[in-house]
């Protein structure tokens, strides 16, 4: 009989995540009732986000139940189905959690073509770090031409389109990531201008350096001291975009107010927050663009694959 | 021979400015060159800002210069003119600075007329605070009816002027001030549905209580505890004005930074920096607005007039 392993949350942890967090279970298959799909899943997505969702709390996302399987974005395929909208062999998308099989009504799910691009893509580049970066540079950012852009997580899912796409735009596009390889992939790989060395270098200094007339936009996946650094070096009617704060996310401490906010009024600044979820009524847009300049090989995306539910927890670790 | 008595900046403070900072001299009064016109200055306004000006640094406006003239918007009256825009007789509003007489090209003058309202009012209601009201709070704050507003610095110039506004405009107005008379007026006198007395009150429970779906604008005229109070109580696509932040300005620490920036991102709200000099071009608008309203009833405005330009560090410090 084939079982099913599932990862369950059963602590909310303080501070980062550990053993003690997750649940390695082995169940049988759910049985599908009447409107339901079930999906073998091949993949699931691996987000610094996920460390909110398993707070207690008011946030954008309900916060996880203890007992229920690790939410996750997930691709697989549809192996029965009693859902007139899916059939049998489809690829799918959807929030399927960290577990071999998922039973669902299919809501927020939807089929994608892997002739077009290879599954993890799906859940990447073209999944909700590709739209985050999409909406978020595009919509909150509001980039023109000729903007200097500076992107913190620059090697990440969401930074690494976000660099690409201001590029595409005609903007000069500065990265900030950790360690030379990173950095060294950001520039030559990726076509950002600069990449900054967070852990090897002194962003304020090179910062300077680097965006001599300040930033135009600074689209902030960490948080902390960085943020506070790219506030210094705004230019007048700036844009930042909180899309994230990694740096904080495995806080014991109240997280670290950004310190140079007055910035925002000597600059008639803006910090906004964004939500991917926002954009749903046209991640079809988004995919639809962002697959086509995937296909004329102006941005290019790369998948960090580990095998094995039971590496979960290691690997999520790693993000941080 | 009539003289000049003047207050000329001489001492960078740090923390709280004191009688050191500043040099009361007494000189002749200038001659005019063609093209100048010379005012004798009715009233000075202070403001908390000038705190700022006294620092050294980039920021919205230049530095005071030491040994200058105390920097001061003013209503006064032409009593020379060698420039054909002013006549003797005119009153006109500028920034003349803290002296009894001020020698000016007229850049940055204007003619107000004292039949409509008293000349306090053009550098109060109608001046600088009235503008930045204004602009702040329907262009950054973009207030719509059945919004929910929150503003701090209630019981001042400016903020006085932004609750009063945001009740003509249909919101529920929400203000927060110090001490219980303030609190009176602010309710009674400017028809603000609440008052929270922060030196009294715990301001976190009765923002709760009086804003119990949360906030949808908050004008922040003081940064600090109270604007990490403000961000948790924001509601969707919530917009935060940074006008000011006079809790800070006498810090001789680093700014405390918003430690609950991230509520941003939760609610999809903005945090946006104003000057009112941006508005510059569309003062005229405001004050034509502005004083209707004055005209029919709808909006109050009270100056606090103290006598005597010795009188002016003591005076500027009961701001804080």
């Amino acid at each position: 009989m084939i079982m099913n392993k599932q990862l369950l949350f059963v602590k909310r942890p303080v501070g980062e995540a550990d053993a003690s967090t997750w649940s390695l279970e082995t169940n049988p298959i759910p049985e599908i009732d009447d409107g339901q799909i079930l999906v073998k899943q091949h993949y699931v997505s691996l987000d610094p986000a996920m460390r909110g969702w398993m707070n207690q709390g008011k946030s954008y996302i309900e916060p996880m139940a203890i007992g229920s399987v690790m939410r996750a974005g997930s691709v697989g395929e549809v192996v029965a189905s009693k859902n007139s909208k899916f059939k049998v062999g489809d690829h799918v998308v959807g929030t399927g959690g960290v577990q071999q099989y998922c039973a669902t009504d299919g809501k927020g799910f939807y089929q994608v073509d892997p002739r077009i691009a290879p599954l993890p893509t799906y859940i990447g580049a073209l999944g909700m770090p590709g739209m985050t970066a999409y909406f978020g540079i595009t919509e909150v950012g509001k980039i023109k031409e000729g903007d200097v852009v500076l992107v913190s997580g620059a090697a990440g899912a969401v930074g690494s389109i976000v660099g690409q796409v201001a590029k595409i735009k005609g903007c000069r596009v500065v990265g900030i990531a950790g360690g030379a390889d990173k950095c060294s992939y950001v520039v030559d790989e990726l076509g950002f201008d600069a990449c900054i060395d967070y852990k090897n270098e002194n962003v304020a200094t090179r910062l300077k350096e680097e965006c001599p007339k300040g930033i135009d936009v600074y689209f902030d996946n960490v948080g902390g001291e960085i943020l506070d650094i790219a506030l210094t070096r705004l230019r007048m009617h700036a844009r930042i975009v909180i899309c994230g704060a990694i740096s904080q996310y495995n806080n014991k401490q109240a997280v670290k107010g950004p310190s140079n906010y007055l910035s925002l009024l000597v600059h008639r600044a803006t910090m906004q927050g964004m939500v991917v979820f926002d954009y749903a009524p046209r991640y079809a847009e988004g995919a639809k663009i962002l697959g086509g300049w995937m296909a004329a090989g102006k941005i290019k995306a790369r998948e960090d694959v580990y095998e094995g539910i039971e590496n979960f927890p290691e690997t999520f670790n790693r993000l941080f």
